[in-house]
Order: C-alpha cells, then sequence, then structure tokens
C-alpha cells in the first residue's frame, strides 16, 4: 500500500508551478528567480540517466540560459555528449546546455598547482554559465613566494578571488594579506598521508591569520563560483 | 584439536529450539515472537551463497510471513533473483521472500534528493514487510524550502516520518519543527569532501534544534523502518 | 548605525503575534500548538537572568500548562528558586513553572549506572511536563546481565523505553534485542579515556545490532523524553 | 649570546618603516593601505598589558581611524576601560579605540540564538569599525521556521548576510536559497554533546545544500565581518 | 655511493647467529625461544614472493615446528599453494608450512556473527600453530541473548576466551560479565556507516563495563591468539 | 506518576537476593561468585557520599574480603578517610575496606616514567585486593633502552606484566618482545599536544608490533589489573 | 570571456626569468639556487603526460644536475621508461633524469619492515639526485630488539638518520636514545587497523619520548631525503 | 606482599651505575655521552617537589654543565627559585641549574606572532643550555608577508630554523622556500575553534610544499631546540 510521489502523472496537480516532478527528483525550476543562482545537477550519486534527463529538463524550462551538471564520471559524460549542444568538460568534470549569458567583471581564479586543475574548471565553467569572467592563474603556491608574488598586481586587479590549494592549504591566506578583495578558499583533496583527502587545507584555510578568507567545502569549485558571483554582481 | 559448533548435525542437540544453526550461523527463529521486528539477513561482509542460504531457511521457518535480506551486492541479487518466489529491488539492495502482511498505518518516508533514494527504498521495503504502510516524498531538501512546505500537510498526516538526507541533513530539523510526530532521521553517505561519507549530516541530525528527532546510523533505512513499526504499531 | 530588533517595544509591531521579542530572544509561543513538544529554554550559554526571564514570559503566555528550563547552572538554579511556584531540581538541573498535565501511558527510564542518574532526571522532568508517565529503573548495566533480566516485565510492560548509559553503552541494544516498544538510547557522558565525553556510547548504540533502537544527542534527556512522547501520545 | 629582536631602539632601524617594534610585536601599520581591513589586535594568549600597549600603539600610529582588540577577557577589559575614550562590549568581549567611519550600505547580522549573541556583537563592533552598517536579527533558528520567514524580506534588503548559528548549524543554508546576496555563515561553540565545540554546525554549513554559503572559523564574527566589508565595499 | 645490506652474502658476517638477512628482510630466527610466539610472516604489504620466500626460510629454520603467514590475499595463497606441504586456509587468509604441535588447554573462540569468521579462522589457524586448543562458537550476538546464554557454560569451561565483534561491539563485555576467565576482545571492520571500519566495536571494548576485557587490534585474530596462548601456558 | 525503583524499601521484593538497591545504585553482590573479580565503586561521575554509602554497604555484604573505590577525588578521599578501616592512597586515589587476602604470585608493574605512577599505584591496590602480587619498576622508557633492559630479567620471571605508559607508549611492545609472558598494556593520559590525553599511546600498543600485547582503556590501572588476576589465578 | 595564464607564449613576457609556464604549470626554476633542494615533479594528481613533460622541462633546463618525479604510478613509469636516459625505479616509484652528482656524506636509511622499502627507496633516490651517500638497513624493528641493537655502531657512525617505520612507529625513538645524530622519522601507512593509514606511528613519532626526533609526512620519503641533505650539506 | 624498586636504598645495588634511583624515577645520568641531548626534566604531571628534588639531583651529578627543567608551573616555579643558583625565566616556564656552556653557532627562533612567545622562549632557554647560539625574531606571520621578507637575509643567515606559529601555521612552509638551511617547525596551541589545540598548524607543517621542513610535537619548544643542536653539532 506504499503511495509514491514519483509517478510522472502526479506532477500535474503539483500546487507549486515552479517544480517539476520527474519521480525521482523534484526540479526546482525557481531558483534563478528567487537566488540568482544557476540551475545545477550534481551528478555524483545519480546515474547517468538520472543526471541527463534531469539537465534537459532544466534547460527545456530556461530556453534562455545556460544550464550545468557538475561531478559528471565517465559515463556520465560520455552519455551526455550524444545531446545535442552539449558542451562537455572532461578536466573539469561539467556538461553545460543553452545560450552562455554575457560575462561581466572578473574573478580571478588561482589554483596553487597543477593537480588543482579540475576543481578550477569546475568553477570556470560555473562561473561562465552565471555570466562572470574570469582569469586563470595556476601553479603559484607559497613554495616559490616569488611565483605567486610575480602575479599580485593582476590578482588585485579582479573583483574577487577563488584561492584553490590543497596540501598545505597555505596560499590563500598569503593573497589575502596582499590584495583589498574578497578571497574565496577552496581546499582541494590534493595531496597524501597527513593530508586526509583535504581536511589539512581546510583547517588551514579557517584559521587563516589574514581575515578576508571565507571557505567553502573540499573541491566545491561550483559553490566557490556561486558564492563569489553573488558577492560581485552588485557592483557590476 | 579445534572443535566446532559447525557442523550441521549438532544443531540438533542444541537446547534452544528457536535456533537453526546453519554451521557458519545461528539463525534467531524466535525474533518476531520476542520483539516483533522482522526476521532479517544483513547480506554485507557475507558471501551470496551464505545470505541466499540463510535466507531461504528463515522463510522455511516462517512460511506464513515475508523476510527480508538487505545490502545485497549484485551477485547476491542475481543468485537470489533464481529463488522461487523472491522479490529483488536493485536500487534498495533488498531480497524479500514470503508473503507480505496488510500494510496498517503509513510512515512519511521523505528523501532529500534523488541521491538517497537507495536508503529511502531499503526503508520502503522493510515497512512493507513489517505490514507499515507507507509515502514517499522525495527531494525536498531545504536548499528550495518551498518545495518542502508544500508537502508539509501531506508528512503531518502520518503517524511518523522517517526523513532521509545527505550532506547538511538539515531537512529533518526543519520538519520536526513543523509536524507533531515522531521524526527519526537517517544521514546518508550522499556528498563529499566534508560530508566524510556521512558523519556531516549524522552530526547535524544529532544536533537538531528541534527536539522531535532520533537519529539511526549512516544510510540504515532499515533500522529506522523498524524503528516507527515499534513506534506506530500500538496506535493502530 | 547599526539597527537592531532587540528594542522590546519593536516586538508590538511584529506581523507573527504568536513570537514574543524579549530583544535577546524572539520565544516561540506556538511551538505546543504546532509540534505539540513543551515549551522549554535551553540555559546553558545563557545568563541566569536570561533564562528566568524567558522562562517567565514562557510561563505568562501559557498559564494553563508547565514550561520547562534545562541545563541550568548553580546560579540559574538559584535565581530560579526565587520565582513563585518554581519547582527546582538540583541533579536534572531543570527548573519547572505552572501546572503539570495528568499522567498517561508509562515510559521505562532506565539508566545503566548511578552516574547517569542526572540525564535520567531531566528525562522524567521533560515527561512530566509533557503529561507522559515513567517508571524509573537505575543501575542495570550489562556487567551484570541478571540485574537487567530482573527488570526485563517490568521494561516490556511500558510503552517505550529511554535508555541511558555511558562507557561502552550496550544496555540499550541489549533491551532492544528482550522487548518490542520503540527504544531511544541516550548516550552519557559518563566514564573516562576512550569513552571520550560519550562518543564510544554514540557510536555503540548507532550501530546496535538490534534494529529498534534509535539515538538523540549525547547527555540529551530532555530530546529523548519529546520524542517517546510523540511515539506515545498516539496509541493513549 | 641570544640576540633577540625585541629591544625596543632596534625597531628604529627597521628597514620597513610600517612596521613597529614593541619587543613583543611587529605591529603591521600598513594594513588598511594594503587590504582594507581594519587595524586589529587578538587578545587571547596575550597578557592583558600587551593587548592594551598594542592597541593604544595601533591607535596613536593611525589618528584618523577606530582600531580594535577582539577576544579580550575579563582582565583586558577592565585595564582596557581604564584608557581615555576606549569604548568596552561586555558581551562581544571588544575594545575599540578612536573615530568610527560613516556607515554606508547594510548587512544583515542574523543570529540563529540568544547564545549566538556574543559572536553577533563581535561582528557587528567590526562592522561599526569598518565602516559597515549593520541589521542585527537575533533568535531565528529553524526550529520556528515561520519566525524565519517572517524576516525574509528584511534580510534580503541587505547587502549580505552574516548568518550565526551552532548546535545543528543549519540556519546560514536555509537563509541562502531564500536570498541573492551572499551569506557568510558564522559557526558557534554554542551546544552541548556531539556538537562538538562547534565542530558540527561548522561540517554542516561547509555541505550547505545552497551554494551561496562560505564559512569562517568557529566563533568568528570578527573574520566575517571582514570578509563581508570586503565583498560590499565596491558596490557602495 | 649508497651501501645497502640487502645482498644476500653480507649476512653471512651478521653478528647474530639468529638472524636471517634475505637482502628485504632480516628473519628473527629466534623469536620462539625468547618470547615463545610462533613464526609469523605478516602478508600484507608484501609482494607474494616476498611472503613465501620469507615463509620458507622461517620453515627451514624451524624442521620441528609450524610456521605461519597471516593477511595472504589471494595471488599469495595461490603461490603458496604450489609449496610442498602448504596449508592454505582460503576464509582465514593463512598459510601454514610444518608440523603442528600437539593441542593442549582450550580456548573459546567467541564471534558475535558469521561475517566475523575469517577474523576467527585466523585466530583458530594461530592457535593451532602455537599448540593451543581450541572450541568455536559463531552467530551469538547480543541482539539476541538467549543465544548466547545457551553457550555460557561452554565458554566457562574454557581457559580464556577470545571474543571477537563488529558493528556495536557489545558482546565480550557481555562476556566477561558471565565467566572468571580472561578474555580477549578483538573488535571487528564488520559493520557500515559509524561503525568506522572498526572503531565503533574497538572503543566498545575498550569501554566496557566489565573489567576483565582486554583488547586487540581491529580484526587482529593472530595477535589475541598469541596473546591467549601466553596466558594458558602456564597453567597447562 | 513517576514510579521510582529508587526506594530503599523496594529492594527487600527482590527477586534476585544478590543485589541490593541502595536507591540510587543497585549493588552486584555477586559478582565475586560469578566473575571472581573483586568487588569496586567506580567513584568519578557519583558524589562523594554515594561512593561512600556503596562502599560501605559492599563491605558489609562481604565482610571477609577487602572491597574496592577506584577514582576518588579529594572530598570522596576526605570522607572515606572517616570511615573506620578504610584505607586511603592518595596518589592512586583509592580506598579500601576490609581484609586483604593473602597474596599468590607476582605481577610486574612496569611503569615508563615518574608521571604514571598514579596509574601504577591504581592497578597495585587492585592487585592486592584481589589476591595478586606485585613487583613495582619505575621509570624505565624507552628513551634510555639500557634502563628497561637492565630490568628484563626481573620482568621476565613475574607470571605477567602491567606495562604502563604515556606519550609515544612505545614501551609495552618493546616488552613483549623480550619476555615470553601476558602483557597487559595501560595507555596513560601523560603527554601533550598530539599525545591527545592518551590517543598515541592508545594507537602506538593497539599496533604493537610484538604480538603478545593487549590493551585496556587509557589510565585504566584497574581494568589491567582485573585482567591479569584471571590470568594468573589458574596457574597458581 | 575566461583569461587564461595556460597559452604557452604568455610565458614569453613573463617577468620572472626563473619561471617556465608550460600551461598547466609554472615550473620553479629557481629552486635549487634559492634552497639548494632538488627539482622534482610530484606525479600523483598528475596525468603522466603532465609528469613527464614537466621532467622533460626541469632536465633541458638544468643539464648539468638530476632532476627528479616522484610518487608514479605505474602508467606514468611506462610512459617515462620511453624518455631517452631516465632512469626507473619500480619500488620506490621514482624517475630521474640528468647526471648525478657525486655523493659526499652518509644518511642512514633505516626501516623497520620490509614492507617500508618503497619509502626507504624514495629516500634513497632524493639523497642520490641530492649528491648525499647512504647506507640502508631493512627490517630492524623493535619487537626484535637485538636486530636493531646489532646495527647501533653502524647506524651511529652516520651524519644522520632517516628511520622509516608503520604500525606502531615505536623504532625512530628507540634510535634517537641510542645515538647523538638528528633523526628524521618518516611513518608509513603500513600497518591495518587501528594504524589508521599511518595516523598511529605518526603520532608516536611526534610523542617519541627521546627529544632528537622530527618528523614528516606519512610516506614522504622525498621529504625526509631533502631535510637531511640540509641538515648534512654544511658540516661536509 | 608489593616488592617495590623505589626504596631509595636500593638503588646502591644497581647493577647501572648510569641510572640514580629516587625513588619515584631513575635519573638517565649518561644521556649526555651517550646522545649529547642535555640532562631535562619534564616538570608537567610531576609534583613540584619531584620536579625540583630530580633537576637538584641532575645538577649535582653533571656540576661543569647546566641541567634543565621545562613545562614547569606557577608552584613549580616558585619553588624552583628558592634553590640557589636557579634561574627561573616565567614567560618560558623552564628552570635552569649549572653554569652555561659557551655558544657557537646560530639558529634563528622565529615565531609568527606574539602568543608565540613562551614556545619561542622555551626554545630559547634549551638552547643556551646546550650551547647553541640563538637570534630571536618575532611577530612575522604570512598576513603581512612584508614583516616577513624583510627578516629573511637575517634568517638565512643561521645554521638552521625553527619556525614557530599556531592558527594556520603556514610560516615554516613559507621560510623553507626562501632558505637552504634545515627548518623545524614547531606547531603552538595559539588559535580558537578549528585550530583544535594546535592540529591545524601541525597538518599545515606535515603537508608543507616545500620539502625542508621536519616537524616536532605540539609546543614542543624544548624538543625543537635539542633537534637543531644534534643539525648543527657537527659543522661547528
Amino acid at each position: 500500500m506504499t503511495r509514491e510521489t514519483g509517478t510522472r502523472h502526479r506532477s500535474s496537480v503539483s500546487q507549486q508551478p515552479a517544480v517539476e516532478d520527474l519521480g525521482f527528483a523534484r526540479l526546482d525550476l525557481d531558483r534563478v528567480r528567487r537566488t540568482g543562482d544557476p540551475e545545477v545537477v550534481l551528478a555524483s550519486h545519480k546515474t547517468p540517466a538520472q543526471t541527463v534527463e534531469a539537465l534537459v529538463h532544466l534547460a527545456a524550462a530556461h530556453p534562455d540560459r545556460a544550464v550545468l551538471a557538475t561531478r559528471c564520471d565517465e559515463a556520465t559524460r560520455a552519455l551526455a555528449a550524444g545531446v545535442p549542444g552539449a558542451r562537455v568538460d572532461e578536466v573539469g568534470r561539467t556538461v553545460v546546455l543553452g545560450p552562455l549569458p554575457a560575462a561581466t567583471g572578473v574573478v580571478a581564479v588561482v589554483a596553487a598547482g597543477t593537480s588543482d586543475l579540475p576543481v578550477a574548471r569546475e568553477a570556470l565553467t560555473t562561473l561562465e554559465v552565471s555570466g562572470t569572467g574570469a582569469d586563470l592563474v595556476v601553479d603559484v603556491g607559497v613554495a616559490g613566494l616569488h611565483r605567486l608574488l610575480a602575479q599580485r598586481d593582476r590578482i588585485a586587479a579582479a573583483d574577487a578571488v577563488i584561492a584553490i590549494a590543497g596540501m598545505d592549504g597555505a596560499m590563500p591566506g598569503v593573497i589575502a594579506g596582499l590584495v583589498e578583495i574578497p578571497v574565496v578558499a577552496v581546499p582541494t583533496s590534493v595531496g597524501y598521508g597527513a593530508a586526509f583527502g583535504g581536511i589539512a587545507p581546510l583547517l588551514t584555510m579557517l584559521n587563516a591569520c589574514a581575515p578576508g578568507v571565507t571557505v567553502v567545502n573540499i573541491d566545491n569549485g561550483y559553490g566557490a563560483a556561486v558564492a563569489v558571483t553573488r558577492m560581485t554582481r552588485r557592483s557590476r
């Protein structure tokens, strides 16, 4: 006698028109109006079919703007590649559907090392979908401080910084002491041993001596991009 | 000179007739009389053959009611599919044998996101085997509060709630502040980074500001269903 | 130019009549109607004056029923003792104001050891305020199993169990295997060394082999009592 | 033969004129020019005399603007109270010296419960010193959702939110799903048991389902205020 | 200019005749004389060839007694199966070479569930190699207490108990309250979620209310068997 | 309408004559017959009056043997000192009442450093009460290996070892490699920083390379003494 | 409108001639002049192609000295094997390009067990590339202390020790009590259960009773070798 | 029948003349000959009388050199102040007895903030007692990088660095990228919230991107000083 929400025909009687019921998901079609954040599907823990179906429905409901799927594994990316117009990023593991907005402003996306690139690319794609410009700076960890100092003015010229680092996670705090713009720090799971899958850089960033730093979840390039878009939207 | 309990003929001399000794297991044939909980085999850490053999013996000892195996991996489900009358759930990873009882009462099984469906289905199947009715509500996380509020009355009409969430695990506490029925919270391993395989939602639920919440182990849909059945049995 | 909600006269313009604004707190005057849970003030992290003022206002708004403060330190209990009609429990660290409801039903409150008594008393007082009857059983830990088995029938006769234990926290799981009623387990901070202030019994209870167990926060006698009241209310 | 930096006369030969050497500290007199952040002394782990001396020197070096000490214990606040012009906040544990800038913009400082007030007040004072306007909203935790929803429009009207919560830490994520401005979440050490001194709300916030949230250290009202000032400065 | 110990001919000049240098290992040929413990090779983190070569050398140095390899993965067991006289246990993942001693005394090896059998078998084989008799009792967890109580006298008749349990790990403490012999508890990695790979039962056992319990590492059947052999050797 | 077990007159109707009900405790008067372990009161988390009353009742019920209270704080020891015949150990924080049994056998109690003495003394007193002889060896940590090697023969001559160490906790494993008797390791909370109140030595001991080691809870000298008494009882 | 640093032609306008921009990496060509440490590529989290390209560029920029890649997985080692002159170590997972410097001095590389060899070999190769001589001693754990004591004089004759151990991690502290040279301890992930992937030996080493010990990250043979080279460089 | 080592007259029959038995301690009189490290008493977990007695005996046994007590609380320092010739450091919490050796070489002791001074002073005193010269640099954290860069040449001129930092612990890694001498990093318990009493800077240092860093225990200024003395002794 189990009654389930999931039969698709029931969604037609939903009293919340801004929700679409796919049976396995209730799409929040209203997020952009309410929060300004992009429409997104988090692919991890979903089947490839679930992710792609959700993404296609989001795109259909928002024909005028891009929608995004993140954390797409290889099978999901392969399936998505068959969707007309889909743009797949193999490094950042994202899929985008629909027209990109014009970009305004600029966010410096700074990655401490080459191994942090997947997270940086997830952030870059999210910024694109959100209509926020970006400037990528890679491999400027604090072990060779001159590499970072050489990029200081370029970073300081942005509206905000997304600072991405694994291992000791020291770079975001150093940057925050050099510039006056907001710094959103992203710890990554890059490292080994006592890096504990990102716990070490996460703690470093939460304890950064320089006070302009705020932090998002480990490897969360998407969340960092949404947050800096909220920060920079008003000033543009 | 090692003496082992496990030789099957020894079980005949057991002084506890309500235990059946399979060599590798001592089936508790008496649980339903003692606790009212359904007969169950936890398949993880067992071989497919051990699980299926134990399930078949439980069914034979209880011809009048359904018995259940949970956490069945693909090989176990495949083996079980060959047992006459077995009902296999590929999403919830359960196998059921024997006649289902009539369902009475209704438990709202509320899953925050699509990715929490496997845990929800394990709970639903356990409720079925326990003779408890269910109403499944999916994808009502707190990030889009209107999706949850739209289902509030439906949830409040149930006898109890099983509230399932990963990531921040905030949904069960919000529900407990909206209804007057018991809320059993199930943290799931859905999430990444600082979700730590379910620790984050587990802690959120244990610290829920609304006091009606009790919590079970991470991903433990089965345990939640048994607990709410105990709660609702008397009032039916 | 900081604008604060806290000036008391502003509360008169509140659009939510069921909230009273004390400046430092917004009392939820509506909880009992919405959830059936008792009105409560959590005293920890509050000054004695804040706790007592909040409690007095809650009582004034609910003249027909008892209201409760928990986790009251010595100074708070001393201040509260001067409030006419206040009932102070020095062991359970609670203060109660207002008329108690008639008690219906019975919950077995089982504490593994003498040291768990403060948590048991917090649960007992909350049950009283909630109109739920109680039967206290103390010092029946599993190290001397005969002490527990001797109380088995008495426990089984209740509508639900609150099972309170520190150290190894094994008692609730053993009880759940002996009875058919819901078991809400409360880990306590009783113990030393690798008990880690209650983490050890918390984990034991979350992993209890017997499936009827649900768990609340460490030392949370209040939450356990509210939860079992939700469970037993309907059947009475 | 230990040579120490600390003798005060050596500071005159410092090649960095923007550093003042007090023997036990090298004041960074240059921070405001470089980062825009206010001059601050973190009093914890310092003697009262060290804190007050450092604060007085900072004030003397910046006669045209306010300087700040945070985490001042009772002895430090008592000593600071004797400094002419010092403004001491007993709840927020701060001391301020020097003229406040005019406030522009508005940041909603939202505290889930009364017990979170000390952290909220530290944030408010830091905003004042930073020239950022503020609107304080207290006791709007998610256990009584109507209290939060009633303040939704007021929060949404701000330039940014500082969302402060202990225990389950669920409030910031709920807010981020309701507004389009940046949300800086501050976990607090309010709670007990499995709140683990703020770890539970910290994890909840890092895993918030709503993506606009960034997080600072436990109880770090100061850091949150500096961060949102960086965020809102440009748009003013 | 790196000098290595590892060239085999160097071992001939070793001043410790009781050590044999295989290049990659220095076999401790003297352990049995010094400690009475059996000669053993821990196969994990070694290549199959390293494990088998070390075992064969140990056997050659001790023609009069059995030697043992533990934690042998499938490849190692396959390679070992080709060694004349090798006895391979596929469940316990052990390989034994050489003549077994006569068994004296009896140790009760009690496993809470079927899934704990691999650890139990590692303990049984180690007991065999050590010349200690054993009596295996399986599936007597505390969720069905009558199964354990039915075996109480059989367990009490042994010289010592090895009590093996995962999940809540409650069984060893309950046994220690029922018998007067030493109880060595072995937590296993059986379980899921908040069992944390054996941490939960490990903590339970360290905090056992009954004081006769001592504990070994997670899944360490070998170590438990060596320890009880030391305990029972003298009394035989 | 709360019914409590605790009124003393109810104990007269107890169907378990071997339990005495003090209202706040149910004394297990039967432990020595069932397990051979000494009668004990764990004073921590109890009031001084509760501890002393329980101890006096245990003594009265067992006039022919000594009973023990452990973890007695200063107030408890002061109160106990007034009980005729009480023997108070200020270092080991124990109180003993009643006649000591004759001691047989010998256990080496080895403490790595002076700071481990309180735990060693708790073990010594428990051994005395249990009728087990002891030989105390102090300050033989592995940093000065010659101090330990000089005592090797003395330790090896015992029936078992209680090896007590904080900080790196390396000593028990080194001893286990030198002797053939059982080694019960007791981690202590001695140390600082990354010793984490005893976690570091606890982990060291659980991972000891030498296999004869079993482990008890941090600072648990009492438990170690009970365990070795069980081990050595039979051989005497 | 994303601008990226990564287009190779942009590196020509870099104002830091000692940095080479590969698009995905900014090689620090200047490290040896600044710190004396060898040029290195950490292969983990990089694609094989990225690692090998970076290594080849480093070698080209430093024709007169060896450069190193560490943590090379099988695919990376296979790709690197095709580079003329590459020297691949399958056990230590390193690749070296370019002429080795003459070795001076001697560092004792002491591994507790055979399973620690991969870490030892990573250290040995780094020492070779750094021009530091080495003496490898394997399988001298403290469970058989005579094996270690037999090598004492050989270890004491070195300029420094790299002491490598998993499991209980006790060996480095014991060595530090026997010699007067610096001891750099490397915890390894060798072990199981409560070894927690190297946390247990890490804590042991940080808490070593003998004070000459400093510690590097788990499995970090490379870092240990660089550190001891810094230590011994001056005295040569 | 407990036999104790501790009666002072027994020490005369000790077969190790380099050990003095005080009853509660066995002084290692031989450490300096064996390891070159200074004689030391760790006062924490000892009574003031035990510490001072041990220190006086060490001094008497070594009239030609200084001996040291660390971690002395206020009572111990007060008692020690009465010993003729004792030199007490109230900040570093040390007591020194006996003539200091001439200092050779120079170690840069760099403290990130004023709050790290107690640890720095413990290191300085240990260096003095060890005959190693020192240069103290305070308050050069990475939040104001120019303060650190201004001291770069001074640090680089030393033989080694002791780099002391709490909170994010980023400074030692930055220094290691700027100099070619050994860097011993000391995490301190300075910080709050997610600094977790020093865990955050400890992890940062273990994961430092620059490879010259080795790490000691939290707040362990003493151990760092002994380690760098071992490092620099040979080159002097």
